[in-house]
């Protein structure tokens, strides 16, 4: 059984925000160029989807859905009394979380933020690879793509790749 | 006559920092590849380097020396009592000095940092490079390469260059 790689695939402003301090991603609104940075290939390399309670919350701000070709997980100690289609809420361990999952046969799984959930993938040793895609603009403050925290991870570069709109995809894997 | 260009240039971890909370740069105390990321071309490509206080503070205590081949000049409100030879100290608007620093032939402008001193620059509108060495660690919080403000800098990405390390050079003009 193939093993199951534990994703974090994020978009970053130029000098590494994940949002602004309010969470507002306006940098992030810009017209794609044809192929949207290879998202489509992503989406299909991956079936499950990891949020915390806050970038979950976002989302159904947003009017975001929850499609039946993922299975999203969304970390939070306070789950909602009422069940929602398609979304698990979890209050588990990380580690124990990450090898129950990996225990399953599936895709990969996609980290999709926020940096709380991000910084507790990665400091529980369960982050495979970092996907950065990286804005051409600086927006000054904000949200650092890892909750902060003194850390050390030498990571190994897998690889580069430049759109024509200045954005450049960053790909680690720890 | 060329027009100088005011360049940011830098190395930052995997996640955006120029140090650690504390200044400390040890996750950049790593072996360079032959050639060393084309640091010797850019060093023979400028003549003036400008330093904030703290970052020239850092370098005196490093036993870091002042050569001749380039005039540095320290932006700082409390210049030493005694002159020190090769370094000019500055207590002049952004916007003047630039325009006086562009207004004399030479070749073109080093900011080495810190923080305070990048955004001075960049909210002055008197950066026209970024060049970004992105080291492949996390180092999960630090001191960001600008310092923190609410700011939309758009930027045009020039190129990017991948060594062999692993180390990335992302070149964005403003």
């Amino acid at each position: 059984m193939k093993r199951r790689r534990i994703i974090v695939y994020v978009a970053t402003s130029a000098d590494g925000f994940i949002a602004r301090k309010d969470g507002r991603v306006d940098w992030l609104d810009r017209p794609h160029p044809k192929g949207s940075y290879g998202m489509g290939e992503f989406f299909k390399s991956v079936d499950v989807v990891l949020l915390g309670a806050k970038t979950y919350g976002e989302a159904v701000t947003r009017g975001g859905g929850f499609g039946q070709k993922m299975k999203y997980y969304v970390f939070t100690h306070h789950p909602p009394a009422t069940p929602v289609k398609g979304v698990e809420f979890v209050n588990e361990p990380v580690k124990d979380f990450a090898a129950r999952l990996r225990g399953q046969p599936g895709k990969d799984i996609w980290i999709m933020g926020g940096a709380g959930l991000i910084a507790s993938f990665v400091d529980a040793g369960e982050v495979d690879d970092f996907i950065v895609h990286v804005i051409p603009t600086f927006i000054g403050e904000g949200i650092p793509l890892i909750a902060p925290a003194e850390r050390t991870l030498p990571v190994t570069l897998k690889g580069t790749k430049q759109y024509e709109d200045g954005v450049v995809r960053l790909h680690y894997a720890t």
